[in-house]
């Protein structure tokens, strides 16, 4: 199978990037299965469904969130309509939505997608280890579902390299994201699953982390609060990873970084 | 001038890759300057002066420290003697050792390098930002010095965002360190100054950032003390960034990613 | 000297019961001097300038803030003409307003109020212990003012006992706030400063920390953003400590704390 | 019947303090059950075993832990085999030793004491509510068991009030310990649960929480590792909270706080 993954869309520069390139991306790299993480992508804060809808438009298969799932209070009477957006699986028990989703390809393939969110630096929710093993209970990677993409939204780096290797063997690909800037480790793990620290966002990079500059630096120097933070408006970038896997497996054969447009140093995948 | 920075050296392996590689690219690359971050070369915790000394007899002329600086002992009697080792400028007055060093060159061209800690998410130092700026108030880039490498040792990659901007213009590179996560986001900001958000770590990435799995998976896991970290011991990579700067005027020409060895995909500067 | 110190503020309920009992405490207790803070006085967030006068008008001398003093968009403006509603002084330079003020009584004695954030689990803030220390040197306690209060407001119980202990002999009163819960370790320090962890809320103790317990539970239960939180309205509860100094040394004589209304033990200084 | 509880012991002069006074209070306070936290019993980090046998000769029922649970290593291969320590409930399943324990007296009567801690600025655990909540599924205050205590070990005063109201009804006393400094808003809950924010150490107040004030302050102002905190050894206070249940209903008649010796101002329950 064929995946690839794209890191936090943030606000109106990184949508229309993602709208712009996944229906050709999804072409010409010939993909099965397209997993974008859409924490950021209403004005940087939340998930509209509006925006949701457009996302699948143009190609996305599921849609993963994290710490800013809920800022849009309009996705929360939306989530549970709506199977192709997930939030984070160790949320308590209770919450809106749900933390996995089982997508069936066309040729009658299944890919099971999980979102959960790290702690440390963290809000505190469940134990994401565990979640995602209650998660994993459930399916046999290469017998019941081809791929297994786990989305872990998390701060720090020992915790995403952590559930890495935890699940190495059992996930096709496990991919971090939250820092909104891409990682150049991308490899596949001894047990054969693809990993990268984080996926970087889909976003302009002439900003912190995606938000205007000058408000954005103003809260580290003053302390106070000031101006909103809003995207910047920039070019976007294209941030994510490509994974193709082995059906009769589910690992990962081969991976390689997506990166295009805007200030990033551009590569795409050869395979 | 032609610099290179080296992320976070952790342990044996960390420490014998650089040894056994910087000598040959100090002179394949022609560096003028090299500057790597100790603060886990010795066992994964601090830097011990002997250490130092052997960093320095393979090309480091200057080592940055940071969270760890004091975790060995013996060098905080030593580093007040030393001015090669800088720590992270926000301790408080009277911490020992200094925040930014000066090297002169064999040509007789000066570099300023300055260590410096975020706050986000971590320790309570002075403000980075104000400390930086004290420092530089001293310099002018492309008058008094011919470059400014700024080591921001930060968890948060928004503040490592942030102080790059703050310092573009102002500085010839800005990198961060802590993650000992390469970061794919090397470029060089609107004002000239070369930036990655983290050099990632020279270690082994068989690991959860370079320390031995089971033991650091176990602390996720198990919320409870366990096993002691110790650094894994595979074969490490180099992970750095390599920068040419124009010597009238400090800032960045060219900038590239360096990785070789080990489990990450190789990129070798090509100018 | 004798002084009154009361805790947070937190909506109408607490400042209605401070505006109805400070007057005939500052009789009663033949008070010299009523420092309160009131960073919770508007609504539970901030405090607003009509609010300030309000506490100003029903005896208060001065009013101290704390992480949410900028909750209040219109105090922002209006603090640098009210020299007696104070900061945290460790907020970065160029913050408006002080975060010290100097009070003449009516009888020509001098009292010097400190306001000082701490940082642990709580904003990153400069140093507050070098902060307090700038501001004592340019006075000196029995000699050019009577007395000095200090209002710590800080999260953790060891910050705000170091706090103590650092300025015990140069300060009459060092007493924390923020948690909303008084604290029964009212005492004199060795070298004559009285203390006490913190001052706890002027509010209604039928709640969470002065809001409104449902929201403030569900808040605990659900992880996500749910129903604003509001302040409870019911009786509220003054809560606070009084210090009796020998004007010749500034140093404390007497202390106790003040307990009233609402569902707090009642206790009353009897001195 | 008739409950003590006393806030965390820390070190020696603690442990003296309670071992001299504990028995002698059993009897005139006619106690039916003393719990007592001992996270810093030894030597301010742990409990042995040891010391918690002392602690039972003493007249201690059942002894609590908190954060400090695990810095004996001595403790984590005794626990299981000694029912009368409990941990925090919300460690992870496979923890060693119980979070709650059920104590039947020599009159026959049942008390169920379960310890948990807050996740408020503390270590990842698991949901502290829900933990409570899965013991309390398992028996019936008034029916199953005459009293129901809970240790909420926690930073945030704001999670320990939401325990104490999310019990009320539930539970004959919900205390908090952590912050080593005892609370003057003892009372009971609209529900019938009697509540204290935190129960204060049982130690040297003449400290910072209970250890040597320079090495304590050191670390405050100097932001590196110092001298090794010591438990302050001057004179202990004893502090605890006093709860007199209704044996029909499991709730709180009378509650009242209990504060001997050192430095704090003396309180004894008068019932
Ligand atoms: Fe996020
Ligand atoms: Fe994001
Ligand atoms: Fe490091
Ligand atoms: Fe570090
Ligand atoms: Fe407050
Ligand atoms: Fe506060
Ligand atoms: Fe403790
Ligand atoms: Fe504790």
């Amino acid at each position: 199978m064929r995946i690839l993954f794209l890191g936090d869309i943030v606000g109106r520069a990184g949508r229309e990037a993602v709208m712009a390139s996944l229906p050709g991306l999804r072409r010409t790299l010939r993909l099965d299965l397209v997993v974008v993480n859409g924490e950021n992508a209403s004005h940087g804060f939340g998930l509209s469904p509006a925006i949701a809808q457009d996302l699948f438009a143009a190609g996305a298969d599921i849609v993963t969130l994290g710490n800013h799932a809920w800022d849009r209070k309009d996705l929360i009477g939306h989530i549970d309509a709506e199977p192709r957006i997930i939030r984070p699986a160790n949320y308590p028990p209770g919450t809106p939505g749900q933390g996995s989703a089982l997508v069936t390809l066309v040729d009658g393939r299944k890919a099971l997608v999980i979102n959960v969110m790290g702690r440390q630096f963290m809000d505190a929710l469940d134990d994401p280890f565990r979640a995602v093993a209650d998660i994993l209970a459930r399916h046999r990677l290469g017998v019941t579902v081809q791929a297994v993409v786990v989305d872990i939204h998390a701060e720090a780096s020992s915790e995403k390299w952590a559930m890495g290797h935890v699940l190495d063997g059992r996930a096709s690909l496990v991919v971090g994201t939250h820092t909104h800037t891409p990682t150049a480790d991308h490899r596949i793990l001894p047990g054969g699953t693809a990993f990268q620290t984080d996926a970087g966002m889909c976003g302009d990079y002439d900003s912190v982390i995606g938000m205007g500059k000058d408000a954005a630096i103003a809260r580290f120097l003053r302390r106070m609060p000031g101006e909103r933070l809003q995207p910047a408006e920039g070019q976007a970038s294209l941030a994510g990873i490509m994974v193709e896997t082995d059906d009769a497996t589910g690992l990962a054969r081969r991976v390689a970084p997506l990166r295009m447009g805007g200030l990033l140093a551009p590569t795409t995948p050869d395979f």
